[in-house]
């Protein structure tokens, strides 16, 4: 969104953080991005208090702080505690025909917190987003976020507790009656600060956000919570997304909601480094789901940032700069065991475990995920797309 | 909407009109709207065409120029010559409970239009735009939508060939996604040049116009024409909501869609005085279809302005101003007999008619007009606005 110049992400000329764009010089510094949005770092406590409610180990990406912000979830643990439940809303806009590991982030977690806290879970597919935002046809559009759907399920979504929709099929009704109320409550001048649009953007732009706040009230699923206004809502995001739910913060007291909870990640990076997200645009920024053993293995080697030294003489001598390691990060994501991960940095970080050792693991990690989630894709019929699609009651979602 | 103050509307001071605000120092200059916004003055060949190609006495509203502008009728009468059926599209935004003489306006000529071209007819009830505009909940503004059904069913309209529906129950789907197709063509600053909105207007106001547009492309409505995207739409209307279809008609040809033809009413007087529209939230400035005769009496004897002298003496001597004389110009609607009014306008502008007489006569028939409207009204069943607002295919409406 190369327009939106005077947006408020924007003054601060070293980073751009918003729905459409994440770019920074250097790295970004996710310090400044939680002073800037006003939301809270995820802390110990917070991570030791879900282990005791959930009775289970917190998942890697809590103890790794890749899930590293929120706003409100304490107290939607709070009211977990007093016996109340919420759901889970999570999304993806379907641009593409295949996910890479970055966007299987978000969907690992989603399905961590759906197991853990045994809650219902609606994912929300924006194709009507990506048909207004890339110069996708409607049809297009919703071929991808069909085709997106069958990967989200093959991370392993319960189907008795989760609703997937696409916008074009599901929006009107309750849905629509909230997108009509939130929009009264946001003015034109509110969602230029937020969103940075212009004047010379179509008004399907500024029409949107409160198409992707809608899923953040109960309401807006009346086959699934129909009586249910008070229920709390808990959003998994990448931090990115953070302007919507502000936006729908604001508003949801004066339509008699909670403010939606959100628990935000880090994006994660591309294999040339961590400079931002990965894009879409370019397949050798990023590992893809569709990716065989070679490609893996060719593109870890030969475009992954490395913290190593140039010769194997200087890297015994000086060790890895494991804060620029590209494969020391994506095993920070992916490799479960916290004792190999440690003993893994330490050997890199002291010049003892070179950088070809280090990507041979990788690869075999990310070759082992990728085809177990082939496997899975593979397995994932039509019916069963249908199911997760059908706009049904789901009577044991809270079991 | 007293802020949109930099309206394009509002560049000539002496008179605004848009979708919301109709007023004007003085007479509305007709001939100034039509120039300005763009349209045609609806001639005598295209009133005889119509007459020719329907084997109908053209309908009074057409004789007496009350529809006097158009866009593109002619070609929908090169169509229909040529044997291509079309549809019509018109609609009301419901704000108030019972509709004023004005309101029936335009749905008294669309019955024509259906009975004497035989073809389908949508009309779209605007509960969502009311919603955002006046400050009402969504289950009022669906209640009044119902309510307003019952009245324009009064007005006879063939459910075989007729599909009402209410926004918030109808956006989705093919309908939505039309919505999201139109708003991708639309920039911020073209909506801000059509209607005026202000940053300070609510993302609901922008949102908007594709809401309207959307009824005038066949594919919004596939339970009626699925595989007839050619099929042509003709709107009537009255010549405040051009703006709206300015918008569409721009967009129209970007989405492979023909333009929708309009035919425009002037805006229905005041009993105070042809300076505008009537306003809803002045009960005394129109005469509703829920008034008793009573009511219709006093309020033509009190309220309506006459052109008559004041005292017999100078009425006599000077006669009556027929260009400021309200029961004249509600006799041009609702006095069927042209040679009737033709006499009376000529004993009344001649003095040797007074104007209580004209009074009378028009109290009388409105009040049978009125009456007729209450039964009709009374007869409609809540079972009969089911079926007009179900969604069902209409086999023969073409017929």
């Amino acid at each position: 969104m190369d327009k939106n110049n005077s947006s408020e992400n924007q003054e601060q000329e070293e980073q751009v953080v918003n729905p459409w764009e994440v770019s920074a010089k250097g790295k970004i510094d996710y310090d400044k991005l939680i002073e800037k949005f006003g939301c809270q770092r995820l802390d110990q406590s917070i991570i030791d208090r879900v282990a005791r409610l959930t009775g289970r180990p917190p998942h890697v990406f809590l103890r790794r702080a890749v899930f590293f912000a929120h706003r409100d979830f304490n107290e939607i643990l709070d009211a977990y505690e007093r016996g109340e439940k919420f759901y889970l809303y999570t999304g993806r806009g379907p641009s593409s025909e295949a996910l890479h590991l970055g966007h299987l982030v978000p969907f690992m977690f989603t399905k961590y917190l759906q197991d853990a806290f045994k809650v219902p879970l609606v994912i929300q597919l924006t194709d009507d987003e990506k048909c207004m935002w890339k110069n996708l046809t409607v049809e297009e559009s919703q071929r991808l976020a069909r085709e997106n759907a069958k990967d989200i399920i093959a991370c392993g979504f319960d189907a008795s507790k989760t609703f997937i929709f696409s916008d074009f099929d599901y929006v009107g009704g309750s849905f629509y009656k909230n997108m009509v109320k939130i929009a009264k409550c946001v003015t034109y001048n509110k969602v230029v600060g937020i969103f940075g649009f212009t004047g010379e953007d179509h008004i399907g732009k500024v029409s949107f956000p409160p198409v992707q706040a809608a899923p953040s009230f109960p309401s807006s699923f009346p086959h699934l919570f129909t009586g249910m206004d008070n229920l709390r809502c808990l959003i998994p995001c990448a931090i990115d997304q953070d302007p919507y739910f502000r936006m729908t913060r604001d508003v949801a007291p004066r339509l008699g909601y909670h403010k939606p909870a959100l628990i935000e990640s880090l994006f994660f990076p591309a294999l040339q480094g961590e400079t931002g997200k990965m894009s879409a645009s370019d397949p050798n920024s990023a590992i893809y789901v569709t990716d065989s053993g070679k490609d893996i293995k060719n593109k870890i080697n030969k475009y992954a940032f490395s913290g190593g030294q140039d010769s194997v003489e200087n890297h015994r001598k000086y060790g890895a700069n494991l804060e620029v390691d590209i494969p020391i990060k994506y095993l920070g994501f992916f490799l479960e065991d916290d004792a190999e991960l440690e003993y893994i940095r330490t050997e890199y970080g002291a010049g003892r475990m070179l950088t070809g050792e280090v990507k041979k693991q990788l690869t075999e990690i990310l070759m082992e995920m990728v085809e177990r989630h082939r496997r899975a894709r593979a397995a994932v019929t039509d019916e069963m797309v249908d199911a997760f699609m059908a706009v049904r009651p789901l009577p044991n979602m809270f079991r």
